[in-house]
Formats: structure tokens, sequence, C-alpha cells
């Protein structure tokens, strides 16, 4: 393992917005799993103020497995962003998939994030590096830690110095939900002291009744922080509706 | 799936010892991972009764991967076990590998485990649920939730009626750690409400540094108890000796 | 690794009635699933010695996941096999599971069968070992190969000294078959020269329609042999139905 | 499972060069990891020649797991691509990871290979896709079959018709190959009638000794051809030289 650039370079405390990430901090990112509406997102954003979240998610540009399925608004969307950003004092994240989808989304970004299935995608990630902002980096369906550690080599060779690993759940033998949450890396990583690192257990489970326990066990274990998949109408939902919290139980998972 | 006899038979809520798995309770189960010597169990002996933990664990059966390592003390270590059990008010768990192993503890056992290299083992299985004692069931390296519940169900058909599955860590591609601990199976088996899971991150982490962020993870994600190991010299102990716990860590983790 | 009983004392070629396994000789193993009566084991035999296959399969006891399948015909099953073994000049190979279906099984038996699920059955490995006759250890569903020789070598302490591996697939993502058949481990075994390794096809996929391609592949790849699920009427089996070819099939196979 | 465009729209027969894949053909590319000067790649493509192979690899953008290990030559060794192009009746396939990769090489390339890293990288596939030429798409570390095939519906999606599957091997508990070959999913594929699938098994093993009785395997199971890698030097490569086969094994192999 050379994981030079990371130590020497890489930020132990990473803020997006008015969320700090590492250094004993608990930060929150949360909203709908795809951008859908004005009047969604408009919706999304009350709430999270009011549960004092301070970053948003919402993805236009949805990687799916099918090219059949629903791939996000994409540049329809961006206006939608653009006047959430002017009426609400919420940092944004959302997925890059392409220098298209980086260039178009960057005027918006407090951060950016790199999706599991482009998370060995090395030309992405330089591009990605190169902006000089915050990256939140998700773990690869099979990747171990020494290689998700080196795309984060890959992303500060390019420039990044604000890099927050997310662990989102890996491929294994269970059958009960989508995803293993791996915890045992997140401590693991979290004993080595090199980037900070949050938990996605929306994506990890894909039920939102096992989302609950699992955000509650993340942090527990030590987790920087929390993505999640937060809807005002989980059951309406274009995409993953069946992972997504409601504002009720994002605030219940506050108030732990 | 078809899980009748947990359904129909099986308790909610174990009793073992003064411990109780289940039910809005949490048990604890802690000790060496082997019995060594009587100075040794006396020493954790006391330990556990003054951190308050009411069930004791010391394998004398070790089933290693190599014929060539250290098997456990067996029957050799019977009389170490009597008196220890004289001497305390300590309930005492331990794994059979077999009808000479089980019947020799037997006596002596409030609670027989059985082990993950043994949990498709059915001819154990049965000769375990014949006792009537309690069960605990750890989940196999590479099994399904739905072959663990069958495995249950085999205890179930031979007369257990107190189950308590022991969550142990599943192997995965991750390599900082032995196992990764699966608690989005922990927290689906709770959303069952078929039987009680406790959790082991000795086993799962293999480092006594990962073993307590992943205990209290556990207790957060709804773990019905723990099995840790835990032993008054974690530097001497002949097998597994970087997983255990020192007291003190158990003394930490228990005021949380 | 410290495989030392394996490299000093187990054979390189490891002879079942007319069969050779190893030595630059493929052994052939084929037979039904389970045995289901003294017409459909007749049949079986007759048509195996017209494909000049001289060891038969034919399971008794057979580890189900489920208590409520079919587990064999066990005990009332033995008389067929003496009939068999009588009336028919053939090897006889069947998987035990504990110290009685042993005792039972072993005066018929020309080699044991340790099943995947028994594979870290330690105890029972010890048992088999000391009857002093061939085994054939199938790998389990997540063994390292590593893993596997030391269960081997648990097998040679107790004074096993013809083991013949059987690589039957292990768990992987993989969706379309029920396991996938590791010939990368098969052929890496056969470049130590410790023991040697046979495939079986028919547990791997789960599919009659892949057991012939890869049955093909194992020979290619340098398999000692085959283990092959064959049953004069596929269709009416009670166990395993699917996988298991024809006569025609294998004679198919045989010619190749 | 929709894989509609493969199902109405591919060949089920891939020319690339004179080399044909699929409808009863085997084809060969052959070739080294990564292009190092132009004496080495003059020098294999005299071999593959010689050996009767008509398709050569050999790349120049070569993704790493740390971005400190040697990335390919990339634009630096195109001019030593056009003059072999130039000098040898050779088809030409190669990795591309970006547009600019993919510009660059283009008017080399008879056919874009898609590496297992970058086979969920959507936005690669529909650049790759509109161009037309044939493609190799690998499969992922820990990619399901079906997720596969509609990695390549992207591909047909976006105007491919000559796509070629190849099987690289899969991330399992296997600790003697660097990844398992899943000759599984490639029989299973063949029943599908969809698509050519290849394997590469040079990658799926990381060492030459493994590569040759896994090709066969390959070949016995009913791969539509092989992906190898060959170079003239193994000992003196730069990139994965343990895995490569010498000329002389090609000859071998060839043979059978």
């Amino acid at each position: 393992m050379d994981h030079r650039l990371l130590t020497q370079h890489c930020s132990r405390e990473v803020r997006i917005g008015r969320e700090v990430f590492g250094g004993g901090e608990v930060g929150w990112i949360a909203g709908p799993c795809a951008v859908e509406s004005y009047e969604q997102m408009r919706e999304a954003a009350e709430e999270l103020l009011a549960c004092g979240v301070a970053v948003m998610r919402g993805g236009l540009y949805k990687p799916r497995t099918s090219p059949h399925s629903f791939q996000g608004l994409q540049a329809a969307g961006l206006d939608i962003i653009r006047r959430i950003k002017a009426e609400f004092d919420l940092a944004y994240v959302s997925e890059v998939v392409d220098r298209a989808s980086l260039e178009l989304l960057l005027p918006y970004l407090d951060a950016v994030q790199v999706g599991s299935r482009n998370c060995m995608n090395y030309a992405l990630l330089k591009m990605v590096g190169q902006t000089g902002k915050p990256v939140i980096l998700k773990r690869g369906f099979a990747m171990t830690v020494d290689e998700w550690l080196y795309a984060a080599e890959y992303l500060a060779q390019a420039g990044a110095r604000d890099i927050v690993l997310c662990e989102r759940g890996i491929r294994t033998v269970t059958e009960v939900t989508r995803f293993t949450l791996d915890l045992g890396a997140l401590a693991w990583l979290k004993t080595q002291d090199l980037l900070p690192v949050i938990a996605d257990p929306s994506h990890a489970t894909g039920d939102n009744s096992l989302v609950m326990p699992l955000a509650r066990a993340a942090l527990a274990a030590g987790a920087d922080g929390l993505l999640l998949e937060v809807t005002p109408c989980p059951n309406r939902a274009l995409c993953d509706a069946r992972q997504q919290l409601s504002f009720a139980q994002l605030r219940a998972l506050r108030k732990n």
C-alpha cells in the first residue's frame, strides 16, 4: 500500500456547507434519490432545514443497471437545482458520471459524488480531482479497502484535498438486503485516520425499515457522517422508492 | 422458506442464567477464547462478576483450521469448568463439536454453542436440539439467512425451544478484517421477530481495536446481546490472542 | 501452510474399484443423486457397466438445507445397496454425515464421501480418516484452498492415505448457476501435485444442460476424474432432478 | 431481464480482422499486456502471424489500481501502433478508458475493448457503442450475468451491433488465483445464444502456469474465442509479467 498523497495532502476534516465530516464531527447529507420536480425538491429542502441538515442530495444523473430504466432528469433538471440553491441555504451534492455531467453540475455543486459503478473509472476520478471541490467517493460493489484508498489517491493526485469515503455496502452471500454494509471496514479506516468515512445505509439495505438501525449502527461504529435517501413521498418515487426514508424517520434518527 | 417450527414453538426471549436475550433485553456472554488454566478462568470469572456479566464463555473444544494448531484442553479441562461453576455464580456456554464433547460438557452447560464450521452439520444440530438446552447458533462463513434459519429449524425439530442466533461475520472481499459483521442481516432478522439475535464482533474482526466500535454498532442495530472474547491477559492467549478484549475494555463497553 | 502429512504420507494416485484417480489416469464416479429404489439402482448399475464406469454413487444420507425436505432413505436403503453390490461388479461411494451413517454404510463403501456442509466438521473427518478407506473430500461453499488442504490434513492425521479432493463449486455473485466451478483452484492444485483432484459439475451448475460443457472443461483443465449425477429417469428424481444427466448424455461425454 | 436490443439487433457471429467469434468458430486475440516499444510489438506481430493469430492486443491505456504504477505509454505509443498496423496484416484491439483515449486510438482499432473497471461506466459504453466498431466487453469483478448483459444493452442502444462478451474472472474466496474464471456463466450464456463469449484466462489466473489449463478448459466449455496475454519476453514485461505466456506456450495451445 502506498497512499502517500492521502497521508501528506488530504484533510482529516472536511466541510461541505455548514456540515463537518471528521475531526469528531458528524455530518449529514440527505434528500431524494433522484430529482423529479421543483415541488419535490422545494418540499425536501424545507424539511431538511427544519431538521437541521445542511447538505442536500438529489441525483440528476442516475447510472441504472438497465438502459431502459429512468436515467435521471439530467440537463433538464438543472434549473430545478438552480432555483433551490437560490431559495434555500443548503449545500448540494450530486453524482457525476462523465465530463458533460460534471461541467453542467459544477456551478451548483458544493461536493462532487463519484458512485460505486465509477469508483475505478480513473479518468473520471482525475476530472473530479481537478475541480478542487470536496469529493464523496463511494466504495465499489467488490472493492477491497486498499483499492478504495487507491481510488482516493487518484483523486488526490489530480488535486483533491477534501475527500470523504462513503461505505455503501458490498456484494455478499446475504439475500435479505441488497448489499452488506461493511462497518468493520469503516471502523478500520477510522483507526488509520487518513480520510473521513461516512455510511450510506439506504443503498446498502434497499429497505427503509432497515435504514434506521443501520444508520444508528454506523454512527455507533464511529462514522463521520451519513448519506441518506429521504423523500417527501417515498411511495411515489421514480427510483429506489422502497429504500427512501420519510422525513418523520429522519427526524427520529436525528434525535438519537 | 418454511420455518414453521421456529414460528410455532420457539421463544422470542431466551434466558441463560441471569442474562436475557430478546424481548427488549440485552444479554451478555463473555470470557476467554479457550480455557487454558484454572487460574485464568478464576480471574476471568471474578472480573465478569465485577462487570455484571452473568454468562461465561471459554472453549474446551476448538475447531481449528489446521490439525497442528492447539485444539483446546478438551476433556482435560472439564475439571477447571467444574470448579469454576462450583465457586462462582455464573452460567457457562461452550462449543460442542460431536457427541463425545456434548456428553462430557453437558452437565456444565447452561447453553450449547454450535460454531460456524458446524452450522450445516445437521447430525450435530439434532443431537444438540435433543438436549432441550438453550442453543447459541453461529452463522456459517457463507450461509444465507434462509439457510441459517433452516439450521435453527433442525434444532427446533429435535426439540430445542430456546435458540439464539449469533451473527459472527461472513466471508467477503474485505481484507482488513477477518470477516464482515453483517448487521443488515441482524436488523432484518429483528424485523421478522422469530428468534433473538446476538453479535460476536470478536471473531468478525479478529482485532480488539475493532471489537469495541462493532460491539457498539451491533447494539445500535438492535442486537439482543453480545458474545465477546475477553481475557485477563490478551497477550499471552494460546488462541486468537489479538482479538480478545481486556476487562478494562469490557467495562468501558458496558458503560455505554 | 503446513500440509506435511499430505506431502509425506498421501497417494498421488488413488484407486477405487477399477477406477484410478491421478497419475495421468481419469477416474469416473456416476449414479443417481439419491438411492430411491432397487429398480432405479439396478437400472443405473446396468447402464454404468455398459458405459464402462466402475464406481457408482447414490446417496442414502442427504444433508438438505431444510429439515422438511427428503433426507434420503437412510438405513432403510441399505438393503438395496447390499443387493446391487452382490449382483454387479461396481465399487460404491456414498456420503456419510455422522458415526451412525458411517458405521451402517462402511461394509458397502469402497470410498467414503464427505460433503461440502461437513468439510469443516473435523470430528467427522477424524472418524472417516480412521477407517483407512479412500475418501472423496468435497470443498466447502466458501472454503479457501488452504482450508481445504487442512481438512485433508485432518483426514491424513487420522490415518487416511488415499484422499481425492472434489471441486464442486463455490458461492459467488453469479446468479445463473447454483455455484461457480473453480477450475483455477483445480489447476493450481494440479501444479502442487499433492492429491488427486476431481470435479463435480452436477452440483456446481444445478442444470444438466451446463453439466456437459463443464465436465469437458474440467477434464481439459486437468481434472483427475469426474463425479456425476446420472439417473435413469431425470424427470422423476426425488432430489436435484434438474441437474442429473441421462445415460445418453453420459455416453456422449465418455466418447469425447 | 429485458435484453431486447441484444436479441433484436446484435450479431451472433462477430468478425474482427480475419478472426471469427461465434457461429461455431473460435477466434483468437493475443499479444502483450502493454505496448512497451516498437521492437517488442514487431517481434510480437511476427510471432502472432507465424502462429496464425490474426488479432493483436497490446494496451496503451492501462487502468491500474495505484496511480503510482505504470499507466501505459498512452499517446506516446500511438506511433508504434501506426507502424505495426502498416507493416503487418493484423487487426488490433485495445482498451479505451475515456473520450480522449477512444478518439486517439480509434483510427487504429478494429475492435474496442472495455475493461472490467469500466464495465458499469455507462457514459463510456455509450461513446464506444456510437463508434459502430466491434466491442470486447469484459465482465466486472463482481458483476452478475444480468448486469453484464445490460451493459451490453447500453452498447447496443448506442449503436453497437458486434459485441463480444469476455469472461475474465470474478472475485471469490479463492486465494491461489487472482480471480475465478467463471466457465459456468460462459456455458450458460452459450445456451442463451445472444452474443459470442470469449475467455481471458490470463487476467483470471495471474499466473502463466495456470493460463494453459484454463485456456483449454474455456475452449472445452464452448468459448467462442480466447483473449491471451503473450509477450516475447515475459520476464521483462512492465505490467503483469507473471501472467503472460511465451509464444512457445501459445503455439502449444494452438495445436490442441
